[in-house]
């Protein structure tokens, strides 16, 4: 990983990469296809298995991003923070079918991943890049995607050890959840469940 | 609704059910065949389409609430709270094909939802009754299910006029959000993102 550019991210080891997603963040999905590279904002992102780790997305048909992912059988999921709230807002509102230069006028330059070189979003603190696993019935009647996890990075400040630990990093560190309409929830307090017999 | 039971759930309109689920909290997964009654934690749950609203969800194939929702057609997507932290590890834990009266021993009396009697577990801050879209392939080759949503209720200490307000509430009433091993966050403070331009 470049150092300059992603300086605190860590390599995720795949048996834990449904961990970077089990708490339901919105995440950014990104895609490259010859010089075209685009991202968008996504809510409907969901773990599908633990091994090989497995995602699904809902990506719609009227998205450039959705094209470059079907051209190129590659997408990345991008969790963005509560630092990136706006950031995220935009990427989910303008297309690239209409304003061409998105990603430029949004000040997002993509990171090519180690190995891939799918493109990365700076700034966020997990990315798990996934090959399409073709369903095209899936695709088509639902824009629903399935990916299998080939590579996963976090940011060591709050995911170490399999775990995130947002308790200990600045709140604006915090993985978003998207309600509607720009308004999202913070990930909030850790929390212990034990049996109760 | 039967106000002795849930006294605060009130209907949620279809076209905001997908609200109830797009911050990615953890879900409990119940269903009903015959006499038979059971639920299930799961993470593994996402929004799918807005209108009709739809939601996938992921039931292995080892458990008994996917044999009664394959049998009945219906189940149940109820939110708990940061509450039922240790109800929630134990109804994820536990197989009622092991423990066979698993909801009784933990205390659960689920409440049939008016219309379609679909079991609803108390305590919990919304409930989405769920008609299963059969998608065979998907069923068996992910253990992944589509259901329809047919009809919605909402804590309204929390969920009014469309829209979470966890800030207003107590924070027992916030939803989780597992991450592994019984370890959840509760949802956070809220968070707005204006266009960045």
């Amino acid at each position: 990983m470049p150092d300059a550019v992603l300086p605190h991210a860590r390599p995720v080891p795949l048996d834990k990469a449904y961990r970077l997603i089990n708490h339901g963040p919105t995440v950014l999905v990104s895609a490259s296809h010859g010089d075209q590279v685009n991202a968008m904002a996504a809510a409907w992102a969901c773990a599908l298995d633990f091994s090989p780790p497995k995602v699904t997305v809902v990506l719609d048909k009227s998205t450039r991003t959705r094209e470059l992912v079907e051209a190129s059988g590659v997408f990345v999921l991008s969790l963005p923070t509560v630092a990136q709230a706006s950031l995220t807002v935009a990427l989910g509102t303008d297309s690239a079918k209409q304003v061409h230069d998105k990603l430029a006028r949004l000040g997002v330059q993509t990171v090519p991943a180690p190995g891939s070189g799918a493109p990365l979003v700076p700034g966020c603190v997990a990315w798990l890049v996934c090959r399409v696993v073709p369903e095209p019935h899936n695709q088509q009647a639902y824009d629903l995607f399935i990916g299998e996890v080939t590579a996963a990075w976090a940011d060591e400040r709050v995911f170490r050890d399999g775990r995130w630990h947002f308790d200990q990093a600045p709140d604006a560190l915090r993985t978003l959840h998207h309600v509607a309409g720009g308004q999202f929830f913070a990930i909030g307090q850790a929390v212990s469940g034990t049996p109760t017999e």
